[in-house]
């Protein structure tokens, strides 16, 4: 790859990769209908005036060719704004605990102390973006995107840094395993937010080297459902968790994000009850009665009901009806029919899971929240619910209920034969099987969700979206061309051409959002901690699926997505929970799974269960304990390891400690 | 009472409340052999020499007639050096974070600071013992009792303020609720560690009122065994745990303590394997290899066997014993042998528990810690363990085991028989009843523990101690009698003697230990938790117990102690654990409990176990995660609720960084 330099002018390459040092672009969209028109013009040049007024440099360009959108070219006016900014964010940082030294503490000039700890690309974008949305009070610009005044306001976006996308992608996929340096990289150019993604990611990764090795000599030496496995399973999941919880600390202290989570972002669409008096600060807030936002957060419980019968009913009805289709039915068109369960499925889940996600989108926005991370905090909780279901239940009916209950459910199934019947014209029964508990399909539907649905992922998540977008662009072509000869292409200079299309490109992305790509490997680490008994080569399957996911979710923020703000984060976030729950279910499962289905002499096929019920609830009941027991022990013990991160923020402390006491001492 | 001032000169009646304003009497035992005659007399005159020099003056008077023992009196020399002491721990406050706002923050000359924020006699006396007994490096005098060089050191105490502890016994028995400000009082006095153990305390009685009303209520509607009981109890249990979590926060916080644990006191018996360069502090340090000291800690597991091993099979045996001769036994002498299991456990139990514990403070010495509070915690988790066993084991084994498996155990008992047939010379058979399972048991062990045990508790704790020291007295009366006529007595000034005697008094009495005090309360709330659903009456007993306690216990320090010496304490410390635990474990015995004997007819006589087995495993478990659950509700939902120390932290907090940050913005 050519090395040019970043601040090139007049040579021929340049243009292609530089961005004419634009902060952000704002995404403005027209309305078509004339009222509508008006206030969005006068919106318009508000906008350009609110933010010049903020020290913003603006240059507008025409969108996308009969997209009737424009394209706002933001960039901090002058480098004093900018470091005052920077000056101002870092004190706070400090006033708060994210950082132990305080910025400039030898009281150089301001120029000097920015050579001395220079500003990163992403602290300055992230510190634009807050100029643009803070409201004027705080001298920022008050633009909040699809809100109020500002509903024409499609997006504000970062523009892709291209020479190091490619650089980045090329880097990936020819490298086996991500180190310290490449986490840096994306922390300076995305911010702490994705780069404690791709750390977990590379975390889980690394982890996932021992079930994978271990799996696969279990599966070869001791088969599924192997006690000795499930112990050994749980216990690594009980590390890993551990582990992550304090590199998770680490990493924070590394990036000096440490407890960046106690300065919050208003939410826009917070609405306030009532104004009062704030106790702590003395200043006039905004408050919103936090009882009646408990009772709306008490919604969450029927939201989660209804989540379990709209989708365990319609996995539940697929499930009979591919039972009743594979294992009992065997009349007319079988071979098609036996599609019609998955069919039914891939129509009805991603419609109801829209819609339940759009229910839990509303009920969040009920609850009303003051910051950005609580709204997010409890919409996270939601679709893990929403997640869970769709993600094991179909796994635990049949674990839990198809097997041991099995005879039980015969006289059920029994109805389906009758109903089959009806359906001949003639009157004559159906031909139908006698019907046995087809102790594979469990096997089979682990399987499933741990190899075929990874690599189905992959494909929607990568393929389509690419596919998708290339065949959309040769309509829009096609679209353009005639368009040409009816008004004329808008006349880009030549100068700025290649650049604009880039541009426009990247406005009809979509956003990236990390906490579908948490969500994935949350579910992920949830197969193999529920139901990798069952399967003990799933490891093997997640260690190659994730070496393709890191890169193909770099792919999608690099190529597919709009570049991400670069926001801080100090954590996981409430994903750390999920993890925590779905590690303690496992031990649960595995022990029931083991119990169940280890022997296949006594348990299962549903005929003496009730003399052992007692036996699998003691197991289950002992599994828990122990794992829990387990727990306490290696948190105990890694809490008395030192991590580098958190040695290197004591010796900080310490020095500032030191320096102060002997300052105070001497002026004493 | 006679309120006379606390610095009068030449009036007659002060000298009886009056204590010269010493800080700290040092008690020196001199040794009678000759060759260490010598020795701690040259330890003695270095003594006086190390006080001197670190700042104290001393006065020295003979000790106890006949002791051979000498009392110095210690008193910080100077009011600028306390005032330097006070300052500089202030700033180290400041530094850690304890307390929110600098001290002197507007810079006024130290005797005008001091005006604003006094300095209060816990201070001066926490600060003037450290300044005893810190190393001279630090400048302190570096004497530490009963170690080293200073091994005739036997004790380094204040004196009691007798006029408050009048005053104070005298208020507390005459009012009914303890509130804010008597704990505020006592903190002022004895420091927060004892102060936080009556905050808790009387935070529990409060707490008890609800389930003694309710408890009441239960036993005269629903009897025991209730399922409703053991919920409402669990929930309560549930939320008293919570709730001190945050009271523990805000009184810390109001106290101005939060985070003290953060700055240790280094333990003098400390022993280090080699010195190597801290990479925190750049300093050399003393450091004891972690994982030595992980595997010494490793010994905690077969110390708390063998405390089940020993104390189980001594509980187990005089169970035996007590049923054999109760129930089975109809022989000679029955009425006699009744008592012999509990004449073997009272004179075992506590000769093992002796035993034990000295193992386990060996253990926790061996452990080797840098800190005191690291000690101190490791030792009362395994003081926990032993507590546990012999307070709950004998019930355990009445409800889970006598009663359940009852049928079982009776060839066991026929050796019994056999054994006893064997006792009579004549050959003839003992004569022995027909075994049967005694259902009033339970109950009657439980009330022997909530009520029987509380009462002899509270003679052994205070009127033992006191009438001992009484007869003592009268003994040493009559023995100084005699000796006056052979040596003549030591002669007082007639100005100092009733001040002497009454230090010569304290200087005998035992050290004060909170930790016993929160066993007895902790062990306590075990009861409540784990069995009170057999007598619901229960929360009644310990509430009337737990009046008396607050009183008792305050006499225990006034009367029967030595004064404490006033440290610090954020919290209740490792006692919260152990509610925890208890509190969690109630949710399983409950469940069992009310499972095996709330109906009589299919359970608890030993017949038909089997078969329900999995219905009292489903119950455990269901109960269990029942429990968990709310658990995880109410921590939520407390979580939400503010509370005025926090409020008052947050509010302190803001203010600081408001002006530092207006004083830095301002600089720029």
């Amino acid at each position: 790859m050519a090395e040019t330099p970043d601040h090139p002018a007049g040579s021929s390459s340049p243009s292609k990769y530089h961005n004419f040092d634009v902060d952000y672009v704002i995404h403005y969209k027209l309305p078509t209908s004339p009222s509508e028109s008006a206030k969005a013009e006068a919106a318009f040049s508000q906008l350009i005036h609110v933010l010049a007024k903020a020290g913003f440099a603006t240059e507008v360009r025409p969108g996308k060719q009969g997209s009737n959108s424009l394209l706002v070219f933001v960039k901090l006016a002058s480098l004093p704004l900018l470091q005052s900014q920077v000056y101002r964010s870092r004190i706070q940082d400090w006033l708060y605990g994210v950082r132990t030294a305080a910025p400039n503490p030898t009281n150089l000039p301001l120029s000097r102390y920015f050579d001395s700890e220079p500003v990163t690309e992403a602290e300055r974008l992230r510190l634009a973006y807050l100029l643009i949305t803070k409201t004027k009070n705080e001298n920022g610009a008050g633009v909040t995107p699809k809100i109020g005044t500002w509903k024409y306001v499609e997006s504000i976006f970062p523009l892709h840094d291209r020479k190091f996308n490619r650089q980045w992608i090329t880097e990936w996929s020819t490298k086996y395993v991500l180190d310290e340096e490449d986490l840096t990289k994306i922390r300076d150019k995305f911010g702490e937010r994705v780069a404690f993604y791709f750390a977990f990611l590379q975390s889980y990764f690394k982890f996932l080297l021992f079930p994978a090795a271990f799996g696969s000599a279990a599966w070869l030496l001791l088969g599924g459902f192997s006690w000795f496995y499930a112990a050994v399973n749980c216990l690594w999941s009980v590390i890993f968790f551990e582990h992550w919880k304090m590199k998770e600390v680490d990493l924070a202290v590394q990036w000096g994000v440490r407890g960046v989570g106690k300065i919050q972002l208003p939410r826009p669409q917070f609405q306030f009850e009532r104004e009062s008096l704030d106790p702590v600060t003395g200043e006039i807030v905004k408050v919103y009665s936090p009882y009646k936002r408990l009772a709306r957060q008490a919604l969450q419980v029927p939201f989660a009901i209804a989540c379990v019968v709209v989708l365990g009913n319609l996995i539940v009805s697929c499930f009979a009806i591919e039972i009743f289709i594979n294992e009992v039915y065997i009349g007319l068109f079988k071979q098609y029919l036996t599609f019609l369960p998955t069919i039914l499925l891939t129509i009805f889940m991603p419609t109801f899971t829209t819609l339940l996600t759009k229910l839990a989108e509303k009920l969040t926005d009920l609850e009303n929240y003051e910051t950005v991370d609580a709204h997010q905090d409890s919409f996270v909780q939601k679709i893990f619910v929403l997640n869970f279901i769709t993600s094991y239940l179909g796994i635990f009916l049949t674990a839990f209920v198809y097997v041991p209950f099995g005879k039980i459910l015969v006289p059920y199934l029994d109805v389906f034969s009758m109903t089959a019947q009806k359906f001949t014209t003639e009157g004559k029964p159906l031909p139908t099987q006698v019907w046995q508990i087809n102790p594979d399909r469990l096997k089979k539907q682990v399987i499933y969700f741990t190899v075929t649905a990874q690599i189905v992922n992959f494909a929607t998540e990568v393929i389509v979206p690419y596919a998708k977008r290339k065949a959309f662009k040769t309509v829009e072509k096609v679209q353009a061309l005639s368009e040409k000869n009816e008004e004329g292409l808008l006349k880009d200079s030549p100068d700025e051409a290649a650049f604009l299309k880039r541009v426009r490109n990247e406005a009809e992305l979509a956003d990236y959002d990390v906490t579908i790509d948490y969500r994935e490997m949350v579910i992920q680490f949830g197969y193999l901690s529920l139901f990798s008994v069952v399967w003990p080569l799933t490891a093997c399957s997640f260690l190659i699926n994730n070496w393709v996911e890191a890169r193909s979710d770099a792919m999608k923020i690099a190529v597919n997505s709009k570049r991400p703000i670069p926001w801080r984060a100090d954590s996981i976030g409430p994903w750390l929970n999920s993890l925590g729950f779905l590690s303690w279910l496992g031990s649960l499962t595995s022990a029931a799974l083991v119990f169940l289905f280890n022997t296949n002499k006594s348990g299962p096929d549903g005929s003496p269960w009730e003399i052992s019920a007692w036996a699998l609830l003691l197991s289950i009941l002992f599994s828990e304990h122990l794992y829990l027991v387990v727990q306490f022990v290696v948190r105990g013990v890694l809490a008395k390891l030192d991590s580098p991160g958190l040695q290197k923020e004591r010796a900080e402390r310490f020095a500032m400690r030191k320096l102060l006491l002997e300052q105070m001492i001497e002026h004493d």
